[in-house]
Order: structure tokens, then C-alpha cells, then sequence
């Protein structure tokens, strides 16, 4: 089964996200809108206790997630993916890190925080919405307490599985 | 903010299900396949706190959610929703009541297990599918380990707040 991980922020975040998403972006349907912490993976059914411990275990080690939202990017040339552009913060690096100190192709410093919306543009098109999203404004600050686990449906959409609180239980 | 309860099955039966709400459903692209424990409802977000602990304390005394499917039924002439039928349980009877304890409307006995593959659908279209589909078999069993709450965005999507294991933690 494919398994991915990530933060979803809060509605006022994801409302904004979404008025981009329903127009720039092919996944608009399958996910809210998310911060992807580790992309979708294979892993067998018998492996997923372990899986949800290690989760456990990181999450409580952790610290909520800092999100500072300051600018629209893209990730143009490698691909035409249009992104709300996330400070980088030492509780995001500190969870990519520990998502990823398991897997053999670890890349701790290509970790761009970012808030997908817009993907699957034409050029024409990509190069139309930067031009415009850039020299827009945009600027969020939040906090967030979870980050979830979700499988992905053979339709594309993604379920959420479990949710790991971030830091100390209160 | 709008807040729903519900229960996510396997990936089979999701899988299985949305190969019905893809063609039937409305809701198709706002939720994965669910069971609805309770109705979506309006909450302050200062009363969410509450909402948590409450959940967690329902949860912690539940026993996993028992799901037999055992045929295709519709709501008609109620509405022209229909839905793989799930038989009850007590396991299902306990998460309802007890999410419904504190509304003053409580209906314990109005409550029907399902998960739904068709709404919004007209006489002809309905009439049609359900003459079909309700001569399949259709049986599917199994246990459900954890509930979730879910609230909505503006586009009318669901994103899960938490997920809530049910029994006692392993």
C-alpha cells in the first residue's frame, strides 16, 4: 500500500490554498491542502505497527510545526509546481530529518517546505500564474500540533490514517 | 467551524466503494468513502478542547467498530441516497450514543449504519441503480480501530482534525 506524511494547517490556511487548488491544481480532489513531510512510499501491511511506533516515538520528540508562509514560488525549471513558499524552521527540518533517517537516498538539504498549489500546468500557463501570484503579497504565520499519515485509494485520493500529536501530550 | 465524526473502513472497501461514488455520488471528491457516526454539527473553536476530550474518553471505553456489509439499501422515500448497508452492532450502537449523549435531540434509534455510494441522484437514475445493485451480493466484514474527526473547508471538503483509537491503547 502507498503511505505518505504530512501537516494539513488550519481551515483559514487551507481555504486560501484551495481558491488556487480548484483552478492550478490536478489534485485538488484527492487531498486537502497539505505540507508533504515524506512522499508517498510503498510499505507491506505487517510493517505498519512499526511503522505508527516509529511515528509515535518522533512525533512526541518533536515540536509543533512553525509555518511561516511569506511568498508564491515554483519549483520551475525541474517541474511547473507553484507552491505557497514556507519558512524554513528547525521543527520542520527536525521532523523531515527523523522521517527520513530509515531510508537510504537520505536528503536532508532538499527539503523545501512548501504548500502545493498549483501542479500540471501548460507552460503558458505556469508562467502566467507566477508572474501574477509573485508580486502578490502573501504572508501566514501558524502553528501546527499534528501530522498525519495517510494511505492513498487506487482512485489517487489519500485517506488519513492516524494522526500523531506533535510534542508532549497535554 | 463544521465538525463530523466517522469511521474510514479498509482500503478494500473504500477501493470498493468509490468504484459506485465515482458515477453516483456528489461527494465523491469532498470525503473518502465513510461511515458517519455523527452528523456534521456546528462548534466554536474554543469549545474544541472539550470536543477532544470528550472523543478520547468515548474512544478509550469503545470496542473496535464491528462492519458487516451485507447489501446495497436506499433511503427512498426519504431520499434517493443510497448506501451499502451495514448490519448493527453494538459496537456501532455504543459510538452513537455516546457521541449523541449531550445533544438535546437525541434519536438512538434512528440510527442506520451505512456508508453511502449514491446521493443526489434522479427518480430514474436512482430507481435504476438500486434495481441493479440490489440484486449483487455484496458481503465484506471487518473491524475498524479508530474513529475520526473531521471538519470542513469552504469548498465543502473534509480535512481530519483526529483520529480517536478505539479500545485501549495497545
Amino acid at each position: 500500500m502507498k503511505y505518505g506524511i504530512a501537516l494539513f494547517p488550519s481551515k483559514p490556511l487551507q481555504d486560501q490554498a484551495n481558491s488556487f487548488r480548484m483552478r492550478y491544481d490536478t489534485h485538488y480532489a484527492q487531498i486537502p491542502p497539505h505540507i508533504t513531510l515524506k512522499d508517498p512510499f510503498e510499505l507491506e501491511e505487517d510493517q505498519l505497527p512499526q511503522l505508527l511506533k516509529s511515528l509515535k516515538e518522533i512525533a512526541k520528540n518533536a515540536d509543533p510545526a512553525y509555518i511561516k508562509v511569506y511568498k508564491v514560488d515554483s519549483f520551475y525549471p525541474q517541474s511547473n509546481t507553484i507552491f505557497f513558499k514556507i519558512q524554513e524552521h528547525e521543527s520542520l527540518t527536525y521532523l523531515y530529518k527523523a522521517l527520513h533517517q530509515d531510508s537510504e537516498e537520505t536528503k536532508p538539504y532538499s527539503f523545501v517546505p512548501h504548500l502545493t498549489i498549483g501542479q500540471d500546468l501548460s507552460e503558458d500557463e505556469h508562467a502566467d500564474i507566477v508572474g501574477r501570484l509573485k508580486m502578490k503579497e502573501f504572508e501566514h504565520e501558524e502553528t501546527i500540533d499534528r501530522m498525519q499519515l495517510l494511505y492513498q485509494l487506487e482512485n489517487g485520493s489519500w485517506t488519513v490514517y492516524e494522526t500523531f500529536r506533535l510534542g508532549k501530550e497535554a
